[in-house]
């Protein structure tokens, strides 16, 4: 079932991406739709193909050696399928974000202007080898009218072809032209790179994944980039914080799923709060098997908490690790997020308004909390329905980053003959 | 008065403003404007040392043989500059566009969620020498929260010096920080562009100017870019417009100030209507010297015409020239717009909606007109105040960006312990 063209270059499918997108932008939300659930039904039906496919590449990447997590993310099986032709069909449900007046307003000579959605057209979409993003991404692409441009890690290679050559079958029974969604082949650093700076046709880049594969998109793209998703979070406990509060949302920010980017990396503590609730907090890391490296003070009062390094206030652990800096104060703390965050998520537990506002009007991140866990940054959560990615950067769309982030506007004009 | 210290280099200037753009951010309204009035009242005061200083300019710039119109952009009277204070009075009157809450709900969990608009922070704004870039685009950055570090043409340097050395001393005197202001003064270009690639201390790059100027700021940063200016605008007059409306907003957009962006510099004709108002069309270009560069038919059907070559189609003239396209339906006019546009402003002159509505459904540009001119596209004529330039991307921004251009946003979630 490989019948993607091996020999097609990086710019042929980008071009046929952008005819496609302009065929896709005049269709109805009826006709877009109607093509998800085609989709969602075949991925339902072809799911052995996918699963043939799918073991070609876990036998690859055991062979070379992968980690478990690495393989788990990696392995698909039939409920993991149904589960993509599900999310598709949740996107169906979502309101169209294209052809949505925004606001309008004529002017003193006549002229009538409008501010209307439109899709961005084609979206480059960079990943890491999970192959739910292949089937997520095309589900919100195709519902905001944009052709997709996929490229995948190459240890899910032949995983993604199958899905998208399903995907492509799906859309050949409707309205949705099937060059609308595209999966680069090319395994060539140099060819694949080529995506980055094809201005003329890809008109954004959305890598996600590490912070290693956010960087090279970055540093080389000439197209624009809507970063995402690296999340060096921190929680500030206040001195007038309560403490079951505090221990209760820091334990679910750190442990609920500590591999998110949404996850808490750094507890920062007031000197105080410390003093009077050591012994809480010692039986919270204990209890829960989470490993402290702190500054000076913290390695002193926490048992077993061993020096941090920079690489601990700067990195994500993504596990149960966390570091721990002790403060005098909140400006302090908003010092150290302003050092080391990455304008994802970051909390401050307090009962004290005159600090939980400093902390909002100074911290700048894409999420803030007060007395509440990190783990709320998600399209899911905050409902915005499915989401394309978090992003961490300040243009376009900051934070979760639902369907209305994959269009852009244009005004309409409609006069009788005015002039300036 | 140069007393802005020549040995500082541009990383030390992005660094200060950052540092000056988080004093800056939690500034109310009151303060910017203050500070905004205190500015236009230093520039009222101090315009002989400012026409000092371009004269400097103005004489190295007749040494160096350049032309009149670049002089007359350089050169400054004392009525130009009480027009950059008029400019900072009238940015005084406008909304301030950070601390609205865009939107907000609460969850079930009862956890608060609002979308709060912020500053960007610092913003890079390079151009050529105009200097009252320098006085509006400051007050822009400064009334909605943000630093600015601006980088104007060489041959500006003195004119543009003495602005920012009278911005900084009004600024001594308020809330504003100095250092929110700051003028890059080497000349020396690797040094300059290292300005791009500051991703740490710089948000946005917003270049204004000629299309090399955008085109080497885009080239080079990793730093998100608005793009701004070049405009290759089109009016496609089909077979049903109004001869009078047609050649009345063609005159328009095509005379009334030909070296603007949103000038006009193709007329496409449907082959049908020229030939009922050929006589109509040719006594219009001939009375208002316009010269013509056409396809073949347009070179038969207009005396004077000479054939036009590839770059006709791709660049601007921004003077009296036009080049002319003859053309058998809308469709393939829509074809034209889509290989040379620029995706500024886009014309329409019809009476048959089903046209029209194809060409607003499938031109992709920032502003679309039916039956009117293209200089509409502008910020004081759209309603919109003073704009700090006309974005030709899709993403963040799009058309004439007025104040809001320059904000982002931030979730705040208030909540009483809510873990996930």
């Amino acid at each position: 079932m490989d019948h993607i063209k091996e020999a097609v270059t990086v710019e042929e499918q980008a071009i046929a991406a952008k005819a496609a997108a302009k065929k896709l932008a005049l269709l109805t939300t009826a006709d877009k739709n109607e093509a998800l659930l085609a989709v969602a039904k075949q991925l339902e039906q072809e799911y052995e193909a996918i699963l043939t496919a799918n073991d070609m590449d876990m036998k690859a990447g055991e062979e070379k050696g992968y980690d478990a997590a690495f393989l788990d993310r990696l392995q698909l099986t039939r409920e993991r399928i149904n589960d993509f032709a599900n999310g598709l069909k949740e996107v169906i449900e979502l309101e169209d974000p294209t052809d949505q007046v925004v606001s309008e307003w004529t002017l003193d000579n006549g002229l009538h202007v409008s501010r209307i959605t439109v899709p961005l057209g084609v979206i480059g979409m960079i990943y890491e080898a999970r192959p739910n993003v292949t089937a997520d991404a095309t589900g919100l692409a195709l519902k905001s009218g944009n052709a997709i441009v996929l490229k995948g890690g190459s240890s899910a290679i032949h995983t993604n072809t199958a899905i998208v050559n399903v995907i492509q079958e799906a859309l050949q029974q409707t309205k949705v032209p099937a060059d609308a969604v595209q999966l680069i082949q090319s395994t060539d650093r140099k060819e694949t790179a080529k995506l980055f700076t094809m201005k003329e046709h890809i008109d954004v880049l959305i890598p996600r994944g590490g912070a290693s594969l956010i960087q090279a998109v970055v540093d080389s793209a000439t197209v624009p980039v809507l970063e995402t998703g690296v999340g060096n979070c921190h929680m500030y406990v206040d001195e007038s914080a309560d403490a079951d509060m505090a221990i209760r949302t820091f334990l679910n920010a750190k442990t609920d799923r500590p591999a998110v980017c949404n996850a808490l990396e750094t507890l920062i503590v007031h000197q105080a709060w410390l003093e009077r609730n050591k012994d809480a907090l010692v039986k919270a890391l204990q209890e829960n098997g989470i490993q402290a490296h702190g500054d000076e003070t913290a390695v002193q009062v926490l048992p077993g908490c061993t020096p941090a390094a920079e690489a601990d206030w700067a990195n994500e652990y993504l596990g149960l690790d966390v570091a721990v800096r002790v403060v005098d104060s909140v400006e302090e703390a908003i010092d150290h997020i302003d050092r080391y965050g990455t304008k994802h998520s970051e909390a401050i537990i307090s009962e004290d308004e005159d600090n939980v506002s400093k902390f909002m009007k100074a911290v700048d991140a894409a999420a803030l909390y007060h007395n509440a866990s990190t783990r709320f940054t998600d399209g899911h959560a905050l409902g915005f329905g499915a989401e394309i990615g978090i992003s961490t950067q300040k243009l376009h769309a900051r934070g979760p980053m639902g369907l209305p982030a994959l269009t852009t506007y244009k005004y309409v004009m409609k006069g009788n003959g005015q002039t300036r």
